[in-house]
C-alpha cells in the first residue's frame, strides 16, 4: 500500500475512504480534517475560549494537540474520579495529562472530585446504590455536572470533547435498538448552549475513526493511557462497538454512513421534536442552581449528598 | 425445562418471554397468539376475504393453517417465478402448495410468471440488467404487482403474507443502519388500502420469531421446502438476521423490543411524514392501470417489456 500523496509507504489505509497515507501526510490530512469539521459544522472559533475535557486517553489528548497547533485557545479540564482500586487508573491518567499539559506550555484545570464532594466515584456508587455493581451511572452525572459548571464558571465559550465515530456511533447504536427517540432527538455533534445554564457543546472528532485517533496520537509520539476505565469492561458500548467493527469489516464506511445519513435525516426534518426538553422544561437545582430536569435538587447534588451522608454514617 | 402450562417436558424455550411449552401448549399458544395479533392490529375480521400469499415456506403454510383453524375464509396465491435452474425451487415449493391446499380442502390460485410475461424471473433479470447477477430486485417487483393484481381483480379484502419477526426486523436494520427514512415511514405490519388502488396488506406474524413459525409447522407436520431461494445466498437482509440473532443470543428479546419500540416511537408521533407518498403522488400505469410512482409506465410493466422484446430479438 503507497500513500496517496507522495508515493512512499503507506502507514495507515483508510478503506472508508479509499485513503492511504504515510506518516507525514495522515498527520497533515488528520489535522486538516479536524479544521474542516470545525468549520463544517460551525464548533468555534479562533477568538472563542475553549474548554477541553482531557481523560489522558488518546482521543481527548490528541485533540488538545491538534487545536493546539491549529491555533485555538483551548484549556483543559481533567476530572480526578478517584478510581485508583487495583491499577490506579485515575492517577495514571492524570499524570499523562499533567505531563503533557506542562510539555506543551498549556493551562491545566483539575476538578478533584473527593475535595469538592468527599467521595470518590466508587464510593458514591457503592453509598447510594446507584448502578448498583457498577459506578458508570454516577460517573456520568458527575462528569456532566463538573464540566459544566467550570465552563460556565470559567467563562468558556464551548466544552469541546474528544468523542470519535466509533463511539458516537456506538451510542446511536445502542439508542436505535431501543429506538429512544429522546436521546436520539438530542444526540449531535454539536449541542448549543440553553438559556437555562447548559454551556455549547462540541465534538470535533466525530467522524474520526478510533483507529484514526489513536494513529494520530501514536505517530505524534504523545503518550497517553491505553487501558480503558477498569468499570468499562463488560459495558454495552463496548459490545455495539465490536458488532459494528463486525459489519464494518464486510462493508468499510458502513459506521460513518450510519452516523452521517442520521445526521442527514435530522437535519431533513424526518424527526418530530415532540418531546425535545426545551428551556421551560428545566429548572435549576436548588442546591447548585444549575439547569435540571428534576423538580428540586439535580441527580448529582443529590447523588453527593446521599454519599456524604452514608460515609458519615459508618464512619 | 419444563412447560409451564402442564409442568411435562417441554419442546420449546421461548427465552425472550421466559416461557417454555410442551408440544400441545405450545401450538395452543401459538394459535391464541395469532388471534391475538389480527385482533389487536385491526388486521380483518371473520367476514373479510382474505388472499394469503403463500411460497411453499414454514411461515406462509404454517400462517394458512392457522388461519384456517382459527375461521378465517383464506385462499391461498401461489406465484410460480420459474425459478428452477439446479434446484427445481419454484417446481419443488409449488408441489408443497398444490399438496398443502388439496389435503385442507383450500381455494388455490397459482399465477405463473412464464405464462402470463413469456419469461421467467431469471430471464428478465438477465435481459433488462436489473439486478445484474441477482434478480431479486425483479423478483421483488414482480410479486409485488401480482399479489396487488390477483386481490384487486378477486375482490379480495385484504392480502395476507407469511413474514415472520426476523424478516422484519432484518429489514428494519437494513433501513436504520442507513436511516432510509422513507422506508422507515412506510413499514408496518399493516398498511392500509390506497385510495389509487393499492390493497389492504397485513402480516399476522410479525411478532413471532422464525423458530416459532418453524416449530409450528414442523410440530403440525406440515410438509413445507426447507431451502431458502438459491439466488438468497450471500443477501443483505440474511447477513442482518445472523448480526442480530447474535446480540439476541446475548440479550433475550432484543428483537423483539427493536421491533416493538419502534412502532411504538412511531405511534407517538416521532416520524415527521416529511416525505411520506400521498394518494396523489401516485400515477396509474398506462399499461396495466396499477398505482406507480413512476410518471408513466409501472417498473412491471417496463421490466416485462424489455424482457420480451429482448427475448424475441436473441430468438
Amino acid at each position: 500500500m503507497k500513500c496517496k500523496k507522495c508515493g512512499s509507504k503507506a502507514v495507515i489505509n483508510m478503506r472508508q475512504h479509499k485513503l492511504g497515507l504515510c506518516c507525514d501526510h495522515f498527520l497533515q490530512w488528520f489535522t486538516n480534517q479536524t479544521q474542516r469539521f470545525i468549520k463544517k459544522y460551525k464548533m468555534f472559533e479562533f477568538q472563542d475560549r475553549i474548554l477541553l475535557a482531557v481523560s489522558g486517553g488518546k482521543d481527548s489528548l490528541a485533540l488538545w494537540d491538534v487545536i493546539h497547533r491549529l491555533g485555538y485557545k483551548a484549556d483543559g479540564l481533567y476530572i480526578n474520579l478517584g478510581i485508583n482500586h487495583d491499577t490506579s487508573y485515575s492517577q495514571r491518567s492524570m499524570e499523562k495529562v499533567k505531563n503533557f499539559a506542562h510539555d506543551q506550555d498549556l493551562k491545566l484545570i483539575i476538578a478533584d472530585i473527593e475535595e469538592m464532594e468527599g467521595a470518590s466515584i466508587p464510593e458514591a456508587a457503592r453509598f447510594t446504590l446507584r448502578g448498583k455493581d457498577k459506578p458508570c451511572s454516577t460517573c456520568g452525572i458527575t462528569k456532566r455536572h463538573v464540566m459544566n459548571h467550570i465552563a460556565r464558571q470559567g467563562e468558556y465559550d464551548v466544552l469541546a470533547t474528544g468523542h470519535n465515530l466509533d463511539d458516537e456511533v456506538a451510542v446511536l447504536f445502542g439508542n436505535t435498538i431501543n429506538w429512544q427517540m429522546g436521546y436520539l432527538l438530542r444526540q449531535h455533534p454539536v449541542l448549543e448552549s440553553s438559556p437555562k445554564g447548559f454551556i455549547r457543546k462540541v465534538k470535533p472528532f466525530f467522524r474520526f475513526y478510533e483507529r484514526e485517533t489513536a494513529a494520530y496520537a501514536f505517530l505524534r509520539g504523545i503518550d497517553y493511557i491505553h487501558d480503558e476505565c477498569p468499570f468499562a469492561v463488560g459495558a454495552k458500548t463496548i459490545y455495539y462497538k465490536e458488532m459494528l467493527n463486525q459489519m464494518e469489516s464486510k462493508r468499510p464506511g458502513l459506521k460513518l454512513n450510519f452516523y452521517l445519513s442520521f445526521l442527514r435525516a435530522k437535519e431533513e426534518g424526518y424527526f418530530a421534536e415532540l418531546r425535545a426538553m426545551h428551556a421551560e422544561d428545566f429548572n435549576l437545582c436548588e442546591t447548585c442552581g444549575q439547569p435540571t430536569s428534576a423538580p428540586k435538587q439535580c441527580a448529582y447534588c443529590r447523588t453527593w449528598e446521599r454519599t456524604r451522608i452514608a460515609k458519615s454514617a459508618i464512619k
